[in-house]
């Protein structure tokens, strides 16, 4: 193991520690080869069941630990997930809390950052509007202005759910994660190093990582389609880049029916009621890993996680 | 510990071995005093991720296990978990299929009883009237009749939600059952014997359990609201009863309302989408288990375990 991936380790290992008292600690399902349609032994992480619906609690309360939180409070630009997981984080350490949402951010999430309490602020289409918006309200305020997915504390916080996943089933072959900034999968990578492979499972209207790989460096993709209100950033973070690229993470990208298919398989199957974006691993796994660049086909004996990363989804429109 | 109780732990480790290929190990996931509104610490045992989304497969495999299966397959009564579970296990094992369901089980369970290939017939209002004609049938074309839960071996397969519990956390202070005919209570209560204490948790619009304990036996009642359809058998079976009553398993009444509540609850806080009678345990918790006779209130350190037993609900409903 190279030095750098160590320090990774270290750094989730701490995060870990340091957040402990404020995450579920969520538990894996092992399903044997032939379950939801994926040739091989499979595991998933339901991280869905994390405080506020999905994974991003872990790298906020990583973020916000030890920090001295000004009076006015917290801001950030979120979709939804980030904002619902910063809402309650200042819910939980009293503080006030702001969040701007791009039109994009569906109702279902504005009406969960509401009820933790968070003012809601619509500003611009896309991700990148609501985020300028953000940090210029920091700076006029003195808010403490929390990004998304790009910082290294961030990554550490996120980064436990791959310790957990070693904690709990071992160290599988390969783990697949779904990108949007890449905060979770560059958590993931940085803990696991080289020695299981990352995938990054990406719809193909939102192929962030896919671009990144292929220029060399983050760059600014068009965003959209089912999953785009949690994966519709339009550029990879340049922290989570730094880690994939290191690691030789590779990138997956899926149609958007395979995205509706594999949600459904999830509630068909296992009663699993998730976000679109939290059923993209799926939709890459059962697609056997097709078109993956540097990536052999699954084989029947392999040992494959994927990481359900989100249920902020109203079952209504299921 | 009795003799009694230790060829119960015998059963279900035997049955634990023969249905592992058949069944999927449910994980369970651990919560701080707080969380749900519970006063105390909280696993919840995530059983609704078992195949056809309720615990009914694994009391169906053992059943089954070693049984030779007549031409005419199989036939059984269910107002939809245990016939959703009898018509899984015949498409594994290539047989056929009835099911007669009585006018109270929901649309949705219907449909899944004929996506498993099962035929389904609906007669009567209630339970009793689809068993009798059930068994009427067995008798005319030779298929096997299996009841939905008044047979040892149905309860010894049951009970290997509990042994499975006890491996995953050790033992908590008190375990949480939804009760309808009594299978699962039945099976949880012989393997924890008089280790943890066992609560039998009922609408009270379907108070078989605490009238079987008032009546020291078991007595025929009315039943009918939210959680009917899961629970809403008339009388506790005999088998069942045997178990319970030598345990000290006592029952817990919950009203319509806390049963909404908890669903909603389970929903909001956790993304867990089940079905009304998997929410009825933790309706008793979060009542702190009031009026439930012989029972200290719970206290903030222990350790209490709810059993989620089925999700089998139209998500649109919700």
């Amino acid at each position: 193991m190279n030095p750098a991936m160590s320090s990774w380790r270290e750094k989730i290992a701490a995060a870990h520690e340091r957040i402990d008292p404020f995450i579920v600690r969520t538990p894996c399902v092992t399903l044997p080869a032939g379950a939801l349609g994926v040739p091989c032994k499979l595991t998933l992480k339901l991280e869905q069941l994390q405080h506020t619906g999905s994974f991003k609690p872990r790298g906020v309360f990583n973020r916000l630990a030890g920090m001295q939180i000004p009076p006015a409070g917290l801001v950030c630009a979120s979709g939804g997930n980030h904002g619902a997981a910063l809402a309650y984080a200042a819910r939980r350490l009293g503080v006030p809390c702001e969040v701007y949402v791009p039109s994009v951010a569906s109702p279902f999430k504005r009406d969960r950052l509401l009820a933790y309490g968070a003012v809601v602020v619509e500003h611009g289409d896309v991700f990148a509007q609501a985020l300028e918006a953000s940090e210029r309200r920091g700076r006029e305020t003195g808010a403490l202005s929390i990004h998304a997915f790009d910082h290294a504390d961030t990554l550490a916080g996120q980064g436990t759910v791959a310790k957990e996943i070693e904690e709990q089933v071992g160290l599988p072959d390969a783990v697949i994660v779904a990108v949007g900034g890449g905060g979770l999968i560059g958590g993931i990578s940085g803990w696991f190093g080289q020695t299981t492979q990352v995938i990054g499972a990406e719809p193909e209207l939102c192929p962030t990582l896919h671009a990144a790989l292929l220029a060399d460096g983050p760059v600014t993709v068009l965003t959209g389609g089912v999953a785009a209100d949690a994966l519709g950033c339009r550029e990879l973070g340049t922290e989570p880049y730094r880690v994939v690229s290191g690691n030789g993470v590779t990138s997956c990208l899926v149609s958007e029916q395979a995205i509706v298919d594999a949600q459904r398989a999830l509630w068909e199957e296992l009663r699993l009621l998730v976000e679109p974006a939290a059923a993209v691993p799926l939709a890459a796994a059962r697609s056997g890993l097709a078109g993956t660049p540097g990536l052999a086909p699954l084989r029947p004996d392999a040992h494959l996680c994927l990481v359900i990363c989100g249920a902020n989804v109203a079952p209504a429109t299921f």
